[in-house]
């Protein structure tokens, strides 16, 4: 997806922003390039965990902005990303369990932009993404969130399933949205918890679902499939806060 | 707004088109133009209670797609619109109390659509925007919709506020999304309701607002102003479902 997001072309520019540790939502390399800057920067994306894309030199002409982009060109984050850690810091600062958001595989930048708006004022510590087949920070995302980018911490993890694992030994409770779970105001969403929501499309992935503890659907009435990914979070988000504040 | 409405440009189409009665969303006419064919369309949209925007020839060369409009230009809307009354129809042949989502000034076609999609799920029976200052049902709402629009009936009128009134003779009584409200959870949104969205800049308008008999606000805990307007209407929408469906 064409965006705003910053455009790092040419070796030199892209080795420098990775060892700089600039946020790299994307990296794309020449397909079957082996010389050595090239390495050197796929060595350098591997241990900074950047996901690396290899593609056609087509693409590369398209997706350049300068024509010199000598095999490598990356999109550079618009924002800085935050650490998960930042989040449950945050909560800890406030007095309140935490409260999370997980998206998995969101890749319109519209609907992440509205979700992390949504996390802000539904009172959440932060949202994660995972590296792979998602949107970044990137303009659009920023412009799209209405300044809650500014306020609302976003960190990007590998592997959405393990992250889960690990927070759950911090006592986090995992809730997942799902047209097949039970509906959402049957459950009792009380406590520190993560939301977990999957793309329009696919829904959350299987295997980021099993780790979940809970599967929460939203009573759907209508003639169609789904709602759009962003009212959908809302919804349930809400769902959440009502559980919490309301006696 | 760009989109891929059906454009309809001449003097002869676009007078044909609002005589075979085909739902139009916006008419532009040259500015100054008193001859005898475009006084026809304007006597006729007057008729059709279709709203006539004066613009510069300037402007009609840029919104020309043949480049033939003669000093006239209509957009015509992708899908027909119904009338109040199918609403109230359908809420009876359901065998429910009529619940309908009432738009001021959504001017966003991606924020309609995702709240005529709303509105299918959490089973409302129409949705009602005004005529000026709004998006029409455009291909952009349809696709936005993802066919809700084929099932969930929607319909322009001239005066919102007026509508409020006349419905409310028939018992329906309207609640709209208003920051400085009274928080939704503490509203009693059972029975026949209309729900009334602004805006995300505005609001719902001054003169709309004055006729609601409620002000909801959804509880805000962040830094920023305003949830995205199609994730508000959801987070309302789905508060009036779960009073009307949990004892």
């Amino acid at each position: 997806m064409r965006d705003e997001s910053q455009i790092i072309e040419g070796r030199n520019a892209v080795l420098e922003a990775l060892r700089a540790g600039q946020s790299i939502d994307k990296l794309f390399v020449l397909d079957g390039c082996q010389d050595g800057p090239v390495n050197s920067i796929k060595r350098e994306a591997k241990k900074r965990q950047v996901p690396v894309t290899f593609v056609a030199r087509e693409r590369l002409d398209q997706l350049s902005e300068t024509g010199k982009h000598q095999g490598v060109l990356a999109y550079g984050a618009a924002y800085a990303y935050a650490q998960v850690e930042d989040m449950l810091n945050l909560a800890k600062e406030r007095g309140e369990e935490p409260f999370l958001f997980l998206l998995d595989n969101i890749e319109d930048p519209y609907n992440l932009g509205a979700i992390i708006r949504t996390a802000n004022l539904a009172g959440a510590h932060g949202v994660i993404i995972p590296k792979r087949r998602a949107a970044g920070l990137t303009a659009v995302v920023a412009r799209t969130s209405a300044g809650a980018l500014n306020y609302t911490p976003v960190a990007r993890v590998t592997n959405l399933g393990a992250m889960i694992e690990e927070l759950k030994k911090q006592g986090i409770w995992f809730v997942c949205a799902d047209m097949e779970g039970e509906t959402m105001y049957d459950l009792n969403l009380k406590g520190p918890i993560g939301l977990v929501i999957g793309s329009e499309g696919e829904g959350v992935g299987r295997l980021v679902r099993e780790k979940c503890d809970y599967a929460a659907a939203i009573p759907m009435k209508g003639d169609i499939d789904s709602l759009n990914a962003s009212v959908a979070a809302g919804v349930l988000a809400y769902e959440i806060v009502r559980q919490r504040t309301q006696v």
